[in-house]
C-alpha cells in the first residue's frame, strides 16, 4: 500500500567536457518520512562517466543537505534508500577526482535531490502544504542544520500552517529547544510564498504586521519560512509539510 | 488562555522520625509539553523539614525520570517550570544529607510526581488517551529512558493509539531510529489496559494474536505499552498521548 498522492520525477542536462549528460531521479514515499539514510526510496541515474568512488562521495556529500533534511512526521522508517547509478553513455570523460567536473556533477544532482525533496515534502501524508524552512547567517552548517531541522517538525508550527497563522512564537520556540548556538536577539523571521513576503519577527521581537496579507499569503501551497540567525556565513533549508486531520485519519482512523 | 480540561492535584502522607510529613502538587500544561525543563507548571510542597540542599538533590533526581519523561507533542516550551517548597511544619527531624530519611521523602516525591505526569499526559491537548510506556530489561537507564521516551513521541504509534491498533512494528521502528544500543532480537512488546493485557511481539518478531482482543484492550482510556528490550536489570518509564482530529484542530484550526 502506498499513501502517494502525486509521481515525484524529475531530470536535468548538464556538460563535461563538452558532451551533455542527463541525470534524473523517481522517489516514492509520503508517511513515516524522517530520513536518517534510513518508507522512502529514491532511484537516481544518469549517463555520466563516473568513477564508483566519486559517484559515492557525491551522494553522500549531497543526502546529509538534501533527503536528510525532510521530515513529514519524525518517524524515521526503517527502509529508506536513495540509490545513484551512472552508465557512462554521455561519452565524456570519465570524472575521477574532485575537479571542476566534479562539481558540475554534484550541482545537476543537487538540483535534481532538492526537487526531490520538495515533492515527497509537499506530498507529505495528510499535507495540504510544503514547507520549506532556510536558516542563514549561522556562524556553522551545524547550526544551520539543526535549526532548520528543529522548526520543520515542530508538531505546534506544522498546525500553525494548516491554519495560516503567522504564529512566529512557535518559530523561536522551535529554534530555542532545538539546542543550536544562537543569539534570540539576532533571530529575524519571514514568511514568503507566491503570494509575497512578510516579516513577523526582527531581533528576537514581533514587529507590526497586517493579520489579512499573512493569511493571504500562508494561504499558498508552498511556504518559505526564512530565519536569519545573526551575520555568519552558514546556510541550510529543510523540508517539511504542514499537520492536518488527514495525517491523523490516514494513521490513527484506517480502520474504522 | 489554557486548553487545560482538568484540574490536576496530587498528595501523600509519609513518616519521618516518627512525625507525619505531606507532601503535595499541583500542576498546569495541556500542550507545547515535551519538558526537558524547559507552559507547564508545577508547584509542590511539603511541610517536612528539610534542608534546601537536600530538596534541590530530591527534586533534580527526580524530574530526570517524571517530568522530562512527559511528552505531549515533542515541542519543548520556552516557560516550563517545577517548583517544590518545604516548610519545615511537620516537625520531624530535619532531612540534611542522603541517608533514610532522604529516601522516604524522595519517594513520596516520586510518587506525587509520577501521578502528575500522568494526568498531564492522559490531559494532553486533544486526547482520548494515557499512554504509558515501560521499558525493561535494558543494559543502562540511558537505554531504557532513550527507548521510552522515543516510542511515546513517534507521530505514528500516537496515531495508531488514537485509532486502537496494535501496531506493534511502529513501537519497533521508533526503537530502533531511537539509535539506543538494542538487540532487536530480544525485544518484546505488549499493550495493556483495564481490560487485560496482550503480547503482540516476541523476540522482535509479530506473533499471532486476535485483534478483536487488541481492540478492546486499545479502547480504554489507559494504554500501557511494556516494552522488554533484554535481561539487562534497568527500566524506565515515559507519558504521553495519543494524536488526534482535535489536536489539529486545537493548533491548527483555532482561527477559523
Amino acid at each position: 500500500m502506498t499513501t502517494d498522492t502525486i509521481a515525484k520525477e524529475v531530470a536535468v542536462s548538464f556538460e563535461v567536457g563538452g558532451k551533455v549528460c542527463k541525470l534524473g531521479g523517481i522517489a516514492k514515499g509520503s508517511g513515516m518520512i524522517h530520513p536518517n539514510l534510513a518508507t522512502m526510496l529514491v532511484f537516481l541515474t544518469t549517463d555520466c562517466a563516473i568513477s564508483a568512488e566519486m559517484l559515492q562521495a557525491a551522494l553522500s556529500g549531497d543526502i546529509q543537505n538534501t533527503f536528510n533534511m525532510v521530515s513529514i512526521d519524525g518517524d524515521t522508517s526503517t527502509n529508506d534508500m536513495v540509490a545513484l547509478m551512472a552508465n557512462g553513455m554521455a561519452g565524456n570523460r570519465e570524472i575521477t577526482e574532485k575537479n571542476d567536473d566534479f562539481k558540475v556533477f554534484a550541482q545537476a544532482l543537487n538540483t535534481v535531490t532538492v526537487q526531490l525533496c520538495r515533492m515527497i515534502a509537499g506530498d507529505g501524508e495528510g499535507a495540504t502544504k510544503l514547507l520549506e524552512c532556510t536558516v542563514s547567517g549561522a556562524d556553522s552548517m551545524q547550526v544551520a542544520k539543526t535549526v532548520a531541522k528543529s522548526v520543520i517538525c515542530s508538531s505546534l508550527l506544522k498546525a500553525a500552517m494548516f491554519g495560516a497563522d503567522a504564529n512566529w512564537g512557535r518559530v523561536l520556540c522551535a529554534i530555542g529547544y532545538s539546542g543550536a548556538d544562537v543569539d534570540v536577539t539576532k533571530v529575524d523571521v519571514a514568511f514568503r510564498s507566491a503570494k509575497g513576503s512578510i516579516s513577523v519577527c526582527k531581533n528576537g521581537a514581533g514587529i507590526p504586521f497586517s493579520e489579512e496579507n499573512a493569511k493571504e499569503i500562508l494561504l499558498e501551497k508552498e511556504i518559505e519560512i526564512l530565519i536569519s540567525v545573526g551575520s555568519g556565513t552558514y546556510s541550510a533549508s529543510a523540508w517539511g509539510c504542514d499537520l492536518t486531520y488527514d495525517y491523523v485519519k490516514i494513521n490513527g482512523d484506517y480502520r474504522t
